[in-house]
């Protein structure tokens, strides 16, 4: 089957208009028309070979939502006509222990929704800036927001779930005080899950203007971290910071406002190495710092049924897909508010 | 009361016997007669003015063991004649969430053992290099070990406890696979322990000259970690490190061989900061990097009563105190299995 998509034929070329082919679903696959598919940073970083291995044509997105319009033989979790998603897994081994835990994206076979290996043509996988995909049932999740919704559904399956994993495992809720560094397109859903989560919440920006944005969207206070004295008033006194910012920075500024046996968990890997964190501050508190990538396939499902149910999506511009490009140059300047979402029918056009 | 002590004048100056004033006990002190008294690598730091604020005269020495002389009125865990420790810790506020917790080594206001802030004459606390000492009953610990063993008790009190509680914290036990990084003063107690609590245990080294040593202590498998093949082969197989190793290091090589959810703890502060750790590796198996400092008073007499129980004492070579200065030099250079422990006695001589 051959559909249309947006993709790049090299790293230093802009996206444009393609045609790429999707296999016919085997009896365990789900084949889906994308109604929309989110922005991510790693887009990004992967199309333009900011990484390793890039191989082209690449076609970026793994923040997929739309409708089933096929399903294979053994299919049993899904029906044509279904809403629902796909994140950044398409795949995984299926039997060692993170796979039987449900943490199929810490299995070391577990296969990106783009440029990961398949046996699909070309040999790499092509994500969500495309009419269809085709899925093993296992990595398709349930939508059951409202239809009208769906666009800002979108970067759950990325944003939404790389924040709300580590916020449960390290039990944000009710009674503890959570630090959200940085609010942009992870960092925002952070704030909004930590918030209906039911944690103190508090939003760490290096801008002012930040304050009442970081307000609006679930934060009960706001720090300008590059106000010395705001950030003193906050020492020793969080249990978890969930910080976002990948860029390199001082992590000690942060690590200093846990409490004993506070954590810090980081979500983004800068380009270049933060700045070493003074050991000093981990022993004296018994403080940790730790690393999240993304989150189960449970965990996800778990993650949408919550934002169903609390009535959270995530604040998005609706582009079309020749505004890629553009869009991208916004994004390297922290221009959107928080997302970008492609309106997949515009790839016909 | 004063008693015979050593220490230093001057950062400058070797440690010289010297006479200082002991409180006579209050209402909740416990008046203890120094037998032994281990040498730990913060007492060079203090005495020489390696960290700041060292004030002098300075006696260090925070790895006590004796036998309790005199008793307050309002003492009710200890009595004349009873085997007793004390370990870094003297006082602390007795009222905060960490004292309550009985961790009183992460209080604010803990005070150390010497060096630390005290009404007492001349202000700051003098240390284990003495004849006796004068403490609140609730930083004194009972010895159950026989009193043979009372000089190879003394290093529990700080490399014992420093070990115990993180391996502890971090579940070390059956089923457990746990590295342990150098194999020195703390090192060799961490083999000790982890092997004793039932864990499989792998001590790392740097020198092949101590493979056999390290399976003496106890360790299941030694690992050089200079030599690449055979790290590669423990990677993503530990559930906790143990690293005790205060001198600037590669912390990447180490959390690559943790598991999912392994964790890495720091014992040793390095004077100047570690190589900053890849925050990928922390992010791929959602790895976390700690930090731990001594332990908390109710689990010190948790671990010496484990360690009577399973017969564990630290390695170690006994000295006079006029010994003190070259044993320093001896320890900058590693050349010491693994403890010196101050025969207090001596003192009087």
């Amino acid at each position: 089957m051959t559909v249309k998509a947006y993709g790049a034929h090299a790293g230093d070329q802009p996206l444009v208009s393609m045609d790429i082919t999707r296999r016919a679903p085997g009896a365990h696959d789900v084949q889906i028309s994308i109604a929309f598919c989110g922005v991510c940073h790693s887009d990004l970083h992967t199309v333009r070979s900011e990484w390793a291995g890039t191989q082209y044509p690449c076609v970026p997105g793994h923040e997929i939502v739309g409708r089933v319009t096929a399903v294979g033989a053994h299919v049993s979790r899904h029906k044509v006509g279904d809403l629902v998603g796909v994140g950044c897994i398409v795949d995984s081994c299926q039997h060692c222990d993170d796979c039987d835990d449900g943490l199929e994206n810490y299995c070391t076979s577990m296969v990106g929704t783009y440029n990961g290996p398949t046996a699909d043509q070309p040999g790499w996988t092509m994500g969500g800036y495309s009419e269809q995909i085709v899925v093993h049932e296992r990595y398709v999740l349930h939508i059951s927001h409202p239809e009208h919704q769906l666009a800002a559904v979108a970067p759950l399956l990325c944003a939404g779930i790389t924040t709300y994993s580590p916020l449960r495992h390290w039990h944000a809720g009710p009674g503890k005080k959570v630090g959200v560094v940085g609010i942009g397109g992870l960092g925002h859903m952070g704030i909004k899950l930590a918030h209906a989560m039911g944690a103190h919440v508090v939003a760490f920006t290096t801008s002012a203007s930040k304050r009442e944005v970081a307000k609006a969207l679930g934060a009960d206070d706001v720090v300008v971290s590059r106000n010395a004295e705001e950030m003193a008033a906050h020492a020793r006194s969080f249990d978890f910071i969930l910080n976002t910012v990948a860029a390199p920075h001082d992590l000690d500024a942060f690590l200093v406002l846990l409490k004993r046996d506070g954590t810090m968990t980081l979500v983004g890997a800068p380009a270049t190495p933060h700045p070493s964190p003074q050991v000093f501050n981990l022993i004296m508190q018994r403080r940790t710092l730790a690393g999240s990538m993304i989150g189960g396939i449970p965990e996800t499902q778990e993650m949408l049924d919550f934002c169903a149910r609390h009535n959270i999506v995530a604040d998005i511009e609706l582009i079309r897909a020749d505004e890629i490009n553009a869009a991208y140059e916004r994004m390297l300047k922290g221009d959107v508010k928080y997302r970008f979402v492609i309106d997949n029918a515009s790839l016909a056009a």
